[in-house]
């Protein structure tokens, strides 16, 4: 059991009103005050009503220690902790592709810090490269509204890099040159299917085939 | 939101209690007296472990409504609920595929009840199944020992007909007619990607391919 970051919900909420006050005063309409998780969540929904990928979230995994039955009343549940995730947020399938990625935003400007992801989303991408997956991050960087597909395999090379040299962050200049930028949208927000499309292609050209 | 069944979290603790009970009445090594989960959740671990398939169950999607924070301490979950999840319960990739699959056990011994799977889990089978996933129940007849591998296909085909026709579950006969029957064992305690192989193989025979 891993203690989870104190606070958790609040941040959320409170971004979520400077999301709104943000559309007050400025007129982006392309990301319209949202998180990065609600621009990905909305794609997803886009993506699945249009009949183009099956994307979901998973559901924060929860330890539930006592629940009540009220009479005539749904269950309530009055005990229960955050439990750290075995994987990363969102998986699915595209065109017969198993997709796996994790997102992450960031308020800096010039670069990514690599201690927002977590060892075992790491060692899952790694897992799920294994068995030919197409596996990456979609980093956001907020202020700049820049939006990164970042292939898991540049990922790990960061993390390990990290690890043994101690660079503990991802400049946006590395970034760029090894990712594929997506531009904010409205249908979808975040169209990272054409990302995926690129990583695909560059696969096939790798493989022969797939 | 959709109202949980009552009682959910109790029958599983005495199913388990059962389960024991049923270890130590009858020396049955094969399935150990797990729950159909258990079986698979200790597969899902091998699989990883070997470097054969990444799978995971998905957690139980809740609604938190209250949160407290105690000081030196970790969160704590005080009110909640149980959500309708909008998707299947496993998922994962094997080989490049991706898996999708429900998992339902039954101590009835002739027949399956098509009521023990819910509107949407069909409804996401079928939108992996449009995306070329490997989608399937993994169905346990817990009295009889004998588990079954149904490709979506057939499930879908059974939901339909149940909703059309009013024949409102699938019989043990035509679950063996059109499933992979799998047998229990110790390592992997439920052997059901033997079952998607055969999937696959049988895709490829109809495609020429993949």
């Amino acid at each position: 059991m891993v203690k989870y970051p104190t606070g958790s919900v609040m941040p959320l909420r409170a971004a979520q009103r400077q999301g709104k006050k943000a559309l007050l005063k400025k007129a982006s309409f392309s990301d319209r005050g949202m998180t990065l998780e609600q621009q990905i969540n909305e794609s997803n929904q886009y993506y699945l009503d249009a009949g183009i990928a099956v994307v979901h979230k998973k559901p924060t995994p929860i330890q539930i220690v006592k629940v009540d039955y009220p009479k005539r009343s749904r269950a309530v549940i009055r005990e229960a902790y955050f439990r750290q995730a075995s994987t990363t947020d969102y998986n699915g399938v595209y065109q017969g592709y198993y997709l796996d990625f994790e997102a992450k935003e960031t308020r800096n400007k010039t670069s990514f810090p690599l201690k927002n992801f977590h060892e075992h989303q790491i060692l899952h991408l790694e897992q799920c490269l294994d068995q030919e997956g197409i596996c990456f991050a979609l980093i956001g960087f907020m202020t700049l509204e820049r939006y990164f597909v970042t292939p898991a395999s540049f990922l790990i090379q960061a993390w390990q890099n990290w690890k043994a040299a101690g660079k503990s962050s991802m400049t946006l200049a590395e970034i760029e040159a090894n990712s594929f930028e997506i531009k904010s949208g409205f249908c979808p927000a975040l169209p990272y299917l054409e990302a995926v499309d690129r990583i695909i292609a560059d696969r096939k050209q790798e493989h022969g085939n797939k």
